[in-house]
């Protein structure tokens, strides 16, 4: 390609997906008078807001999981929309046949699956969607996992990540078990594959023993995309080292930019490129066509907090003290350290102490952000903010958490995505048929064999 | 209702299910001219044939599955299309995006994954397609399975179906364990679920010890439909405590029937009625305008199959013992007796002594039965075995395993059914939305709490 003909995508672009959770991200959201009932658990809500997202040509859609009812014995589970959702996986595969071009991200536990079974579950993921997949692998912390799998605790945090190396590493490499070229079909001589083409993995690790090869062949865009979220150094380092996609927490811009910073200088260490990594802050966005009518979307979900869950979604990040016992308009009592959360709840403590909050002011800031970086305002302004964030590397790109779907959603695309495709920041079109290929991840490296191209393989699996 | 008020269904119908497998259920099915290529990789394909069945009002389609590679090492293992295909869950949770009142049945182990994972994937599917999901529950004995999952080797006999049922009680006890009331939305006063209404399980067994409650409520049929398959005295016990579905392969009517009886007898055990568990054999129809044509398309099957596929096909059944090193067109040399498939291999040597049958003739035998009940004829003959396996006790409907799809399952649906629903022996329009009701299989008896009903539950899931 020559430097006078340039196409409309050799800018840099941001990359945008919508991060789809029920009712929506705020907690009260499926309170909200204009909230369908059942959201979470009803699919033409998702298919919709994923139909949505892509007209409006995100990259793709994002599921998170949780794997139990966070704690069946206690009243306040039973106000939290959370308790009760559809599997990811089944629910990707669901949205997969009512859309074409946007990617279809989901979250699956490397804790508590067989990695052969997850490998299996998104390269068929994959296929049916002609290569629109990414799995976002997740060690989970949460306390009321493991007995629903016979386990008696979490593992601790350096077991948990060594874990995860291992398990991303049978995944990935039952991923590479075909050559692209692999699959012949030719009726003529009744040869379905070449025999070369199959690699058995042969993986003897500490944890895992698997021969493979996966039973199910590359797609077009050779494996799904490999997305993380950890925060933690190991969850970095993880990240620096296997994850494509990163979806990060953050409060404020030097946070997200030292983070942005971090990650990206791990990555020479496994051979890697900065851009080969995405860095994707989590947003939460209120938009109104003024700055008070934003100011009121966000007021009216919080409005809608009963104290039983702003008192529950304290009660963890307080090592699980119950505060009811204290005035709710009252100060923070004195708390005794706890073990987990430790720099959270230290955290919170000099939130409250410096701005002098009740109890239910802080379980509402608490609610409202969810440590996530929440932006209300007109849509110049937000457009403003991302834009700031995008030149300034904090990100390359946004993960949308709108606060209550598909409303918020739906007000983010019609006012905020043609403020940023104005600015040039986002695509007005698809630019290639996968998910790897929209995000401008290339193709992918196969080691040790004759490197996968994009191009080589559609011809193949038509 | 009054007795001279009999709407059209009371006359006992039978029951269809289409047994969807890649190219077709003939192993030589991919090399048809008339194959689409890959088609077992393809998800239109899949999407068309189960339109097609819904439109014609099956009951059910059905997944079976394989979790390995048969012998990654071994050639022949690249001339047989089941080496490549999709995960059921996820193939049948885009199906049923692309579908409005056919069941979807998949196949999923008890021995490769957890108990909590099964349950929450297919209640997930069921609530996705509003109550039309089934789980097939498998022990596998295929000796590359266990490879794939750190384990040395299969359980034994005994082993596997105590494991079987001990993961059985888990996936329906956390099944169970939301009442159907228990989801409320209740904007006003910010109430989710009834406290009451959700059951931890906290089972405690030899195998598996899982908490719950499951985080997925109640589809409209309460519950997915449990199917099963085996055909030993362990899997029909199996079957009569736990199944409401069970697919039996059988060569003639005699052993159907045998089957048949046994098996409903052994239902009053636990405290079931016959009705409770409906039999459907296997059977693949070749369907001709007269008889000598649908002895043309099976003959035009069996001559694509290649000797490689023929003896690797013969292979497991002689405990591993190669028979390449013999002429094709000679007969059966004599064999060391093997520990596996014992009996099957009496059968086949037996066979081929009383037939004189050469070594091809006797894999092209058992390539084009595969121990399932073939039918070659034309409509109103096929018609005839149907309804008289149906109304002499042998079955209570089929599972059909067109030899090619699509064009197998089409001429059955074009000209076999409107045959049987002239004769009323089946359906003409779906009796209710979810595969529970179609089958007519009555509402769940849910032990210990009060009963469902179907009636009850829509109202509350809308």
């Amino acid at each position: 390609m020559s430097g006078t003909d340039i196409p409309h995508q050799s800018r840099r672009q941001l990359r945008l997906g919508a991060f789809l959770m029920g009712s929506g991200h705020h907690i009260a959201a499926w309170r909200h008078p204009d909230s369908p009932s059942i959201a979470g658990l009803d699919f033409q809500h998702f298919a919709q807001a994923a139909q949505a997202a892509e007209a409006a040509k995100f990259d793709l859609v994002f599921l998170s999981d949780s794997i139990s009812v966070r704690s069946p014995d206690d009243p306040a589970t039973h106000l939290a929309e959370r308790s009760a959702r559809l599997e990811p996986i089944t629910l990707l595969s669901a949205l997969a046949a009512v859309t074409e071009r946007i990617g279809l991200v989901g979250t699956a536990s490397a804790v508590y699956n067989e990695p052969f079974n997850v490998a299996r579950r998104f390269a068929s993921l994959d296929r049916l969607s002609s290569g629109r997949a990414g799995w976002n692998m997740v060690t989970s912390t949460n306390l009321f996992d493991p007995p629903n799998f016979g386990q008696p605790a979490s593992l601790d945090h350096a077991q948990r990540y060594a874990h995860a190396a291992e398990f991303t590493d049978v995944v990935t490499g039952l991923w590479n078990s075909w050559d692209d070229g692999a699959l012949r079909y030719d009726k003529q001589t009744g040869v379905l594959f070449d025999a070369e083409g199959l690699h058995p993995l042969h993986h003897r690790g500490d944890r895992f023993q698997v021969r493979g090869p996966l039973n199910v062949p590359p797609s077009p865009q050779t494996r799904p995309v490999l997305v993380q979220a950890g925060a933690s150094d190991a969850g970095r380092e993880t990240a620096a080292r296997y994850a494509e996609v990163v979806f990060s927490a953050h409060q404020d811009f030097s946070e997200a930019q030292a983070f942005y910073r971090d990650v990206k200088s791990r990555l020479a260490r496994y051979g890697r490129s900065p851009d080969e990594l995405l860095v994707l802050p989590g947003v939460s966005p209120f938009v109104g066509r003024s700055e008070a009518e934003a100011q009121e979307k966000f007021e009216q979900l919080q409005s809608l907090i009963t104290p039983e869950v702003g008192l529950a979604l304290l009660r963890p990040l307080f090592g699980g003290v119950d505060l009811s016992a204290y005035p709710l308009d009252g100060p923070l009592p004195e708390l005794p350290p706890t073990h987990q959360s430790k720099s959270r709840q230290h955290l919170l403590v000099e939130l409250a102490r410096r701005e002098q909050l009740t109890i239910r002011q802080l379980y509402l800031r608490v609610a409202g952000a969810r440590g996530h970086w929440q932006l209300v305002g007109t849509p110049s302004r937000i457009a403003d903010e991302l834009e700031q964030y995008f030149r300034d590397g904090a990100a390359d790109g946004y993960n949308i958490m709108a606060p209550v779907l598909p409303g918020g959603l739906n007000d983010f695309i019609e006012s905020v995505v043609p403020e940023l495709q104005r600015r040039g920041l986002f695509r007005t079109e698809y630019e290639t048929s996968t998910l790897r290929g929209n995000l401008g991840l290339g193709t992918v490296r196969r080691p040790g064999r004759h490197s996968s191209t994009q191009a080589a393989v559609p011809s193949a699996v038509r």
